[in-house]
């Protein structure tokens, strides 16, 4: 008997289409990824990209408060955060990233969600019923397919900015620009393109000031973008510089600034900052699924009709940062989650 | 100086679309609607129809869990659920409908969001900056507005209906269809168009019978969602016939069935049932906006460019129910607010 739906991915999108699915009555069978070096170092590991973050300020329902009781009760022992299981302060004001995600995936196993905990290596929609076959070997039909695979931040890859993530270093400005860390304080984005000017004009309202670096000497972004940046007296343009280096003390305190090297060759240089935001771009994670289904020249799902999460295969569906390269945020991504269960409750009912 | 983003509403949308205008340092006023008698009859009380509703089980974030700590940490003590004030025991296995709304306004409040308890009379978007009038007589204008007024599901208007809505009159199958009380019992839906069909479908996986109680002797519904509702075995079609009252008992025990009447002069008929889904539409809360922005025929606002909150004026952005007669779930209107207030920031920086 092939699986009425089959979720692939662990995020916001995944768990929402799972506790969707579910309650339909759909049995859904979700592959929620592995915990392997590579995807550590990718950033790819369970849970999506909530699992690499600290508080989570801005998922509506989930304000500052104490969560021990909560998380004490709504997980089992075994998936409880550290602090809870060892009757520790709590870490922060209110719910962090991990937490969150666990909060979401117990809530899809309370409806009856299964869940296999590996990656996948390929799919087959070809045919229907689709096949979905594992890194591990495993291989399942499937009647629909709901792709909640996410994306990726890009990052440069300095040691240094691995150390100090979560502690000044970020990829996302709409996440993190609000925290008190940055307030009235330097920071740096990396980048040229418009989301590194778009988050350098939205860090300015709260830091002091921000300085823009890039490899060249000119941006990439649209005119209108750069004239913006030109245009804020906040926003300083570090031309033909590159990271070397995330300066700063061992966490809680971190980043405290960079070091920019030179690319046309000249000196180096030290800026103080609070923070760092690299806005170098996004990887969806679509690999699997080239020829199979229709990505755009980034690699994100294209979705096929307006406010629906239809892909180019009918009974595969898209959620979340894997066919969004603009919102990417948890309650964006929950948000298109629920839509691809019910589209995919309604395709399977045709 | 007028407003940068008045956001006008208060369900899951409109709070959410404050969480982020906040963070993004908007400083969003939010008019969240009053209670008045008229709104209380109508369904248009502040915090939207998820304060008309007890335990929220598929908001994701918030499984069952001891919600008291986190409540009473949360929230001030004047808008905490009387059962922490009073240290009852905690009313359901999780967090419900009016807690979950308090929490997501808390988190508005907490960034910055300013709240006029107030509903709309009329809106002016012919100039810019726009005008918003409140009930009230006061006036605002603002840069750009996020509308988020959500709609209201249509009932009969019969006083055992509301005696018995949130214990087994619903008019959601797909937020209450999986309760336990509607496991393997009888349940009535009432209705005759597509909703109507696929909500009985839906209530079919858990019910043991399903009712369709039609006013004529034909459906509205499409063809072949009349051939799915003909061809399942556990659907039973009411022709002719009309609810004329919901029986039961006081709460919680609540509907026990049903009395039908006759719409062709034939005698009237009673029947068990653990339930009864009114599947008679929903109205959006648009009439203020009458003239001033593009709306469909139902009344429904029209988004005008795909994976985007835009409606036909530039700098009016839309979210939740009130564009979207299809999900309609509390994430889904969570997801649109975000979009809207990261769609508004946008246009605010332009």
């Amino acid at each position: 008997m092939p699986e009425k739906v089959v979720i692939i991915g662990s995020g916001p999108a995944g768990w929402t289409a799972a506790i969707y699915a579910a309650r339909a009555n759909l049995q859904p069978l979700v592959f929620e990824g592995a915990v392997r070096e590579e995807n550590r170092l990718k950033g790819t590991l369970p849970l999506g990209q909530l699992a690499l973050t600290t508080e989570v300020e801005n998922y509506p329902g989930l304000p500052a408060g104490s969560s021990r009781e909560y998380l004490r009760t709504a997980l089992p022992p075994d998936r409880q955060p550290y602090w809870v299981q060892e009757n520790l302060p709590q870490p922060g004001h209110g719910i962090n990233g991990p937490e969150m995600m666990e909060l979401m995936r117990q809530q899809a196993v309370n409806f009856g969600t299964r869940i296999i905990t590996d990656d996948i290596d390929r799919v087959d929609f070809q045919r229907h019923p689709f096949t979905i076959t594992a890194l591990g070997g495993q291989a399942v039909e499937a009647l629909s397919v709901i792709i909640a695979t996410g994306a990726r931040a890009n990052y440069l890859g300095l040691p240094s900015e691995d150390r100090y993530k979560n502690h000044g270093v970020s990829a996302c400005a709409v996440c993190d620009g609000a925290l008190p860390r940055f307030r009235n304080k330097p920071v740096v984005v990396i980048g040229g393109g418009d989301s590194a000017v778009e988050e350098s004009t939205y860090l300015s309202k709260f830091a002091s000031k921000v300085y823009l670096v890039h490899r060249r000497d000119k941006l990439r972004a649209s005119k209108i973008m750069q004239d913006r940046a030109f245009a804020n007296p906040k926003i300083e343009l570090k031309w033909n510089r590159a990271l070397d280096e995330v300066l700063g003390s061992p966490p809680p305190v971190g980043v405290s600034g960079v070091r920019l090297g030179s690319t046309v060759g000249g000196a180096a240089e030290e800026l103080p900052a609070s923070g760092v935001f690299l806005a170098i771009g996004h990887t969806p994670n679509t690999d699997f699924l080239r020829g199979q289904v229709q990505l755009d020249a980034a690699g994100y799902i294209v979705w096929t009709k307006p406010q629906r999460c239809w892909t180019s295969v009918e009974g595969v569906f898209a959620a979340g940062d894997v066919a969004d390269s603009y919102y990417r945020q948890a309650v964006t991504a929950a948000g298109t989650g629920c839509m691809a269960a019910l589209d995919a409750s309604r395709f399977l009912s045709h």
